[in-house]
């Protein structure tokens, strides 16, 4: 906690001894409060209640969650109910699953089973950190002095260790002084773009603007933006990709004007049981979420509305997926295998 | 007033004697306010606050404003000073410029130039009924039992008087016992679809739901929506529409999807000086719509903004342009001249 006050440095998720520290990404960009979560309760419940978010800071959670536990028990069947508590906290989040086995199982065969998977959580946050890093390396070679580029919803250093995802080759590019402007969509409903990716490029100094998701389109027909990166939620294996809803509109646009769009995620992200993007299933959230923002009224309060959180954008529309393992064509992606 | 009361009818501006009444579209749809205008600058400062928008609305507001000052200025400088008062209220409003001279002149040529004054504003608000009528005629012989539409922004009542120009053929197919359903973009920043479309919609009650802008790409992909109609607030010779940013986006989608576009708008729209769409001046707004939402913060406040209030549509994404004298291929536009 200290580093990040000294140098005015942040990250999403960090650990002291057993205790893990967030940043509570609820109250972001208007208050910077971080939790301090000295149980594994309290780690599964900043889950559950969206103090952070973003599949890998989830993951690493998870990690550091089901090593507080071995910490807590060395009982077998409390330890297993642990586990289970934990991964009920967000239970559609695939990278959650896989942190709370890999840490049960390391400790489990360890002589020191509590330092073993306090280390094992580290590594997986490491692990996330390194694949962001070459992800950003990536990209950030495809950006150069004067580009303007669109992002969509948050996929940064706050959803995954390190560089993030979609900004990772937008904070390298930044480090390596090229000169780059983002336009960081606001993201309706949630306004992930406005409130998180607006922070976290604040936060690092790199120019941008926040616009309403409708004016994309307006900066791609100017041909003022001219690279598209965004992260995804899900990609299936013949390149079609999950992502916020609105991404599938900006893919569109940006084909239509000739502009390259990238997604950018982990190879984690890629769901090879899944052969095309009609079997993504499609959450449907409250419709509150359009209506109000916060507790305050902004649309008709008589009226339905109708709040798809997620679309598919076909892989027709993406002009690379970028991972750690290297740069692909979309229609090759399920070949990583 | 009573009439509105009964009937549970509403218009949203009208005169009883000398005095006008207008909704309050500011307070919409929270509150249903309607202010009383019993002097000419009493009208004209509705004007240039907002209380009433929509180029149809402005217009007769103007007119029964200049009515008001022949009224109550019998001496012509007095006159001139009023009408000049007026049309400062919103100057780049070509119907508001419309409507003070023509009632300026007739009421100067008249044997009683006040009833005369009176009449024409009366003519004008009864010419945008009429209009508004056959547009709406001609655009609901393009629905059916089961249409889908997507609007964007607000061109209903509120804007023109009758029925409206996007909303008109919706107003009309559902008078005659179509069974249809609407969704309304949001309309960020400002919100016109998410507070005006929906309440129109609600008070007429017409199916509809409230949509994020995000998401109308994922309901036309899903080939739920099957015809989009929007207004315009400009029209080029060569087809081009401006019209409330975001309009461009849903029109490239719409054509990406085979989904009918149309542009529903007066001819006074047509603007016969501009040859293309890039004539257009687009106006750039404050930041504070897009990272404020009344006086709530909802963006990163150390964050800029970047906030342009219309696009321009080239034509090619244009399937038709209904005006009160037919439905145009948008190449023909400038032949109606």
């Amino acid at each position: 906690m200290e580093k990040i006050m000294k140098n005015k440095e942040w990250t999403a998720i960090w650990r002291e001894g057993h205790t893990v520290f967030i940043i509570d990404q609820t109250k972001l960009p208007f208050n910077f409060e971080i939790v301090e979560l000295r149980t594994y309760i309290a780690t599964a419940n900043a889950i559950r209640d969206m103090l952070l978010r973003g599949a890998g800071t989830i993951g690493v959670a998870a990690g550091y969650a089901m090593a507080q536990a071995v910490a807590e028990y060395s009982n077998e069947e409390m330890l297993e109910k642990a586990k289970y508590y934990i991964e009920s906290a967000r239970p559609t989040a695939q990278n959650l699953f896989y942190a709370t086995n890999r840490v049960y199982q390391e400790a489990r065969n360890a002589e020191d089973p509590i330092k073993r998977a306090f280390q094992t959580a580290d590594d997986i946050l490491h692990e996330d950190e390194k694949h962001s890093r070459i992800m950003g390396e990536l990209g950030a070679e495809l950006l150069h002095n004067g580009s303007q580029i669109l992002t969509h919803y948050n996929a940064g250093k706050l959803a995954i260790q390190g560089w993030g995802s979609a900004l990772a080759p937008i904070y390298v590019a930044h480090e390596q002084g090229k000169n780059i402007f983002v336009y960081a969509d606001e993201t309706r409903p949630r306004l992930q773009g406005a409130q998180l990716t607006a922070w976290e490029l604040k936060q690092a100094g790199i120019p941008h603007a926040i616009i309403a998701d409708n004016a994309a389109g307006y900066f791609m027909l100017k041909k003022i933006i001219d690279i598209v990166f965004v992260g995804a939620d899900r990609i299936a294996c013949n390149g079609d990709v999950a992502n916020k809803i609105g991404t599938y509109e900006k893919a569109v646009l940006a084909k239509e004007n000739n502009i390259q769009f990238y997604v950018i995620a982990p190879c984690s992200t890629i769901d090879f049981a899944c052969s095309c993007g009609k079997k993504i299933p499609i959450e449907n959230r409250p419709s509150e979420e359009v209506i109000e923002i916060g507790s305050i009224l902004v649309g008709n309060p008589d009226s339905d509305a109708l709040n798809p959180a997620f679309d598919v954008t076909p892989a027709k529309y993406i002009t690379g997926i970028i991972t750690e393992k290297g740069i692909h064509k979309p229609e090759n992606i399920g070949t990583l295998h």
